[in-house]
């Protein structure tokens, strides 16, 4: 059995840790979960309480299983728990890492969600909000791909799998209009093989899934 | 001057990285910003281009200054820079950790947002949503402070200071009613010594600037 067991479904932000356990190159067992039925089962229920994926268990190097949840907080442990990966910075220098990673987890995901039901924030919610507006959001996107070649800065890390593939959902999603040093990002980010070979995955599941 | 100068408003997020300051125990230098004035000035612009607090300033070891944005990423990332402080777990240990550090940052910052706006997640939307519902999140929660201590095991730490100051506002704001293991894990978080010089550090400024 493989020290990563992988639980999600091809139609979910499991398709992020997909992308991260693609990059990370070590074996790990898929199992695949549907929402609403398997999710809420006892069995995955007794492994994530919150009937969500995606999830990992990871068997560490102490035999003690540990589960993650949340797709950010997969990639970030990853990341760390295979330090050889080096898709993480050192720990002095993980400003960019950290910021980039915590904004598109916390600001950008509650950005998205207004979007998708087309509400905007005015007046004092800006400030509530934590994500102001979404020029604001996409003033700093901006920002976050003009650092260096990645977001963490020369070496590619754990943030451009999980921020790099939120900017690429809101491209392809038509959410947002990349503007030139993003859309650059973004063709750099598709040209990886690890994105290519999980895309390729999930597309595969997907479609015996029925669709 | 200190190595790290920290911009905040004392009526902002900027309470979540005092407390990791005192937390830490470096000396720090605090720039007050207003909103909407000197937080959009040039000159704060030029270290924060979103022009929003809470930000820091960290000349690091190599004398290289790092900006860091964000409140959880500012907590996480000066736990790594500073290890001696003992705020972030081994980094092969960081399941627990970064699994309530995002979930506070992601999850819970959309539930609060939308429970502020009296908005609720229906259908569909609760798995766009990512926090699923309001329910859920109390659900995690109560999760989350079950581990242990304190939300990494048995040792303070970073998430502690971010998700554990997320839930203390969400239980001063009237916004839970908080369940037994939250409410005593809220009695252990602002009995720190830490938690209660931040407090009344930020309640002087607030009063200070008139009000």
């Amino acid at each position: 059995m493989a020290d990563i067991i992988f639980y999600t479904n091809p139609r979910s932000r499991g398709q992020i840790v997909r992308f991260m356990l693609e990059e990370l190159g070590e074996p790990y067992e898929t199992v695949l979960l549907d929402y609403g039925t398997t999710m809420k089962s006892a069995d995955y229920l007794a492994i994530n309480p919150m009937g969500k994926v995606p999830a990992i268990r990871h068997l560490g190097a102490d035999g003690k299983g540990r589960v993650v949840t949340e797709a950010a907080a997969i990639c970030a442990y990853l990341a760390d728990a295979y330090p050889q990966s080096q898709l993480a910075p050192a720990l002095p220098d993980r400003a960019a890492y950290y910021r980039w990673l915590f904004f598109a987890a916390g600001p950008v995901e509650s950005a998205m969600l207004d979007r998708a039901r087309k509400l905007e924030t005015e007046g004092q919610q800006k400030v509530m909000a934590g994500y102001g507006s979404w020029a604001d959001v996409m003033q700093a996107l901006d920002i976050a791909v003009s650092g260096g070649e990645w977001l963490a800065g020369e070496r590619f890390s754990a943030a451009d799998v999980y921020a790099g593939l939120s900017m690429d959902w809101l491209a392809m999603f038509g959410m947002m209009e990349p503007s030139a040093p993003v859309a650059a990002y973004l063709q750099r980010l598709r040209a990886r093989p690890a994105y290519q070979r999980a895309k390729a995955i999930d597309a595969e599941l997907g479609a015996a899934a029925g669709g």
